[in-house]
């Protein structure tokens, strides 16, 4: 199932010609080789780009260099001039490895072909990144056993997880049109608030982030019913930081009995770089116990490579700046660490749940993992479980404090994967700004 | 705002020299006009044709005679051989008007274009119509009082309406990737379902349908905050049957606390042609009149213009034939009737709120009423009501009766304006007949 030669692209040994690349604790190794879409040029015409340290190689003007014309039987042409990565996605997982191996081996130190490609190399400091697919859908899952009881506890004290939490992935669909990538200013929204006076339109005082997980689907689209677990597993080409800003008193309105609507749909910020499935191999983990009295998986949900290394060990990280702290310079005050490794659910089992009923999922469909939050002080993915819906305000230094996000605060998400006899490799940021709201 | 002699093309003593289209009782006289998008030719290229009588008008074909080079200062060469209708809807209302006057002038009974146009005429028996749109987003209001007082009266006898439902129209994200054009036979999905001695993964057993009204978004895409009622109106490009497949006994097990997910995303037929807003002005009446006690509407809800004609008089049928009737052939046993007149919210309400956290709507997004039931017996949009959730099946003649839907029953949506004083038009019809689960 495995193109030959991939297992050694994690080889900690590897260097590149791209010297930033090998300095430690860069986020962008050649052992990580994440996808991305840029801006670029006359024009801003949208380039497919790899992350290399510092740099990004631009595939799309290595094209023209010819050195991809034997590649997935010619297709690699066609998907790398696109302008986005749906085509990429959508070809077949063992085209995804041959390209990767093809970048490793053509971006490490000794490799024939260095004088060419730096050519095609562009600072990441200047690049424009954009959403790197076009996302046809975007369904957003509620995987965190932490958060799903925390969140619980607030409202429903006596009875804070749902009888169907350890049966199923909850999930629901969210916007695919709002969703932006990072460095994109968001605006607080208005919307119904309920008072005790009365409901009134007005902009939101509970302003939210959620520190998520994102994947994007790749592969042929499935059609009719449901498909095996490791099929589905298959499905996944990548993975970024997701910000799914929350304007929890509009959610507090709106969402029975249908769910959140105009409380996330506002905006959604994703982090630019995709990851890898392949990437992240070496920080595949178990996935986590289900505990006595948990109800037994359903058969459609089991298989032992996904109890043996279903989950992803990533450290996630939740910086906050405010307009006052700093200037807004410096770097952001860290508010919450977890790891996406606590899920009660994984990936494989959120994608395979969401095909069982024959929903077809499209190549650059984006699922996200639902907020982060694990069981320790200070590692949870929202302010509305680290401040107890604003009780509890953070302080964050200087005097400043919040219970939920003020304007001009910028919030910025980070992942690292480390694992000793590996290069670490890191996911970037996801970061975004809160501006006030529009007035009409 | 309007081009003028728009009014004009509601003349009910205009003929077309299509023949069929002056007979009594065509859906589609010269005075409807719905834009579709159809297969044809060699390599099934994607044309986008009107439908008029029993034909349909070639657009795209229609380009190559010229007769277009002037209209929408040129642009409607280009929207018109896209093969998907987004471009033309993502044009300003001003250009679909003057595209509406262009096609009652050419089409009537003297028109100079005749000759010419005669050969763009395809019969609809023998086109193969495809959805319409590219459909980015797909949201689902909830706005029958009638449908949602009936829903949760099952569910919660004491309390059957949400406090937000009067306030608020009530929304989710639906799947986009699961829309398919009427005709398109539907899986039974599987899933989990919750029986008295646990959770099972099995075929759903309470299959409905949900009768709806589709609304496809047009103009360009809106920035920032909330927009005004009269504004969000003209977003309103025209209108659809919608089928939204529901499986009951997943949705009950699944839904909390996010909303429907599984239970609707396996499939959502819509009818292929689209009755455009300005084929519906005839047909605007009163929205429905607040009760005493309903909340004030909020500033953003309200405006004169909506009051006096928000609301959209179209009498909606929904057919069902078994496999066993009639051998499948023959007329389906009407089972429903009800009119969209009585919807609690109107379409511009429910874009306006959709609008109102700044949520971007794009050029081909649908938005859908939610399932439309009247007060009267029989006149409920699902099997869920019509038979109290299975509990008091349906007589359908011959010795047949459901609860829910059957494998091979087949549903069949109608849709018809009428008004003294102008031609009725129509929708045409949405079907899809129910196949058996795929196994494994």
């Amino acid at each position: 199932m495995q193109v030959p030669g991939l297992d050694e692209t994690h080889d900690p040994k590897l260097e590149s010609w791209v010297a930033s690349a090998n300095a430690p604790g860069c986020s962008f190794p050649i052992q990580n080789l994440p996808f991305g879409v840029a801006e670029t040029g006359e024009g801003a015409a949208r380039h497919i780009v790899v992350a290399i340290g510092d740099q990004a190689l631009d595939l799309t003007a290595c094209v023209d260099l010819g050195v991809f014309d034997d590649l997935m039987g010619g297709a690699a042409r066609v998907v790398l001039t696109a302008g986005t990565l749906n085509g990429l996605m959508a070809r077949p997982p063992a085209d995804w490895q041959a390209l990767r191996l093809w970048l490793s081996q053509a971006l490490r130190k000794g490799s024939a072909l260095q004088g060419q490609l730096e050519a095609c190399l562009l600072p990441q400091d200047g690049l424009r990144m954009v959403v790197p697919a076009k996302i046809g859908d975007y369904t957003d899952f509620y995987c965190s056993v932490e958060h799903a009881t925390n969140i619980g506890k607030i409202f429903r004290p006596d009875n804070p997880l749902f009888p169907n939490f350890k049966s199923l992935p909850i999930g629901y669909h969210g916007r695919a049109s709002s969703i932006v990538v990072s460095g994109t200013d968001v605006h607080r929204p208005s919307g119904q608030l309920r008072q005790q006076d009365g409901v009134v339109f007005a902009p939101c005082r509970m302003l939210d982030f959620e520190l998520e997980l994102g994947a994007f689907i790749g592969g042929p689209t499935n059609k009719g019913g449901p498909m095996p677990l490791a099929a589905a597993r298959e499905r996944l080409f990548g993975f970024c930081l997701v910000n799914d800003w929350s304007a929890r008193d509009i959610q507090a309105w709106e969402y029975q009995p249908l769910g959140p609507f105009l409380a996330k749909s506002f905006a959604t910020s994703i982090s630019p770089w995709v990851v890898t499935r392949a990437a992240l191999a070496p920080f595949q983990v178990p996935a986590r116990a289900r505990e006595a009295g948990d109800p037994a998986l359903l058969d459609y949900l089991a298989d032992s490579d996904d109890a043996a290394a279903g989950a992803l060990d990533i450290r996630l990280q939740v910086g906050l700046r405010g307009k006052a702290m700093e200037a807004g310079e410096g770097a952001p005050h860290v508010i919450a660490e977890t790891n996406s490794a606590g899920l009660y659910w994984t990936f494989a089992q959120m994608v395979t749940h969401h095909m069982s009923n024959g929903c077809p999922l499209v190549a650059g469909d984006m699922i996200a993992s639902g907020t982060i939050s694990g069981e320790a002080e200070g590692s949870q993915g929202s302010m509305m479980e680290l401040t107890r819906r604003g009780a509890e305000p953070l302080a964050l230094g200087e005097g400043e404090t919040r219970g939920f996000l003020h304007d001009y605060d910028e919030v910025v998400f980070a992942g690292q994967c480390e694992r000793d006899g590996f290069r670490s490799i890191g996911f970037g940021e996801c970061r975004g700004m809160v501006l006030p709201a529009v007035q009409e």
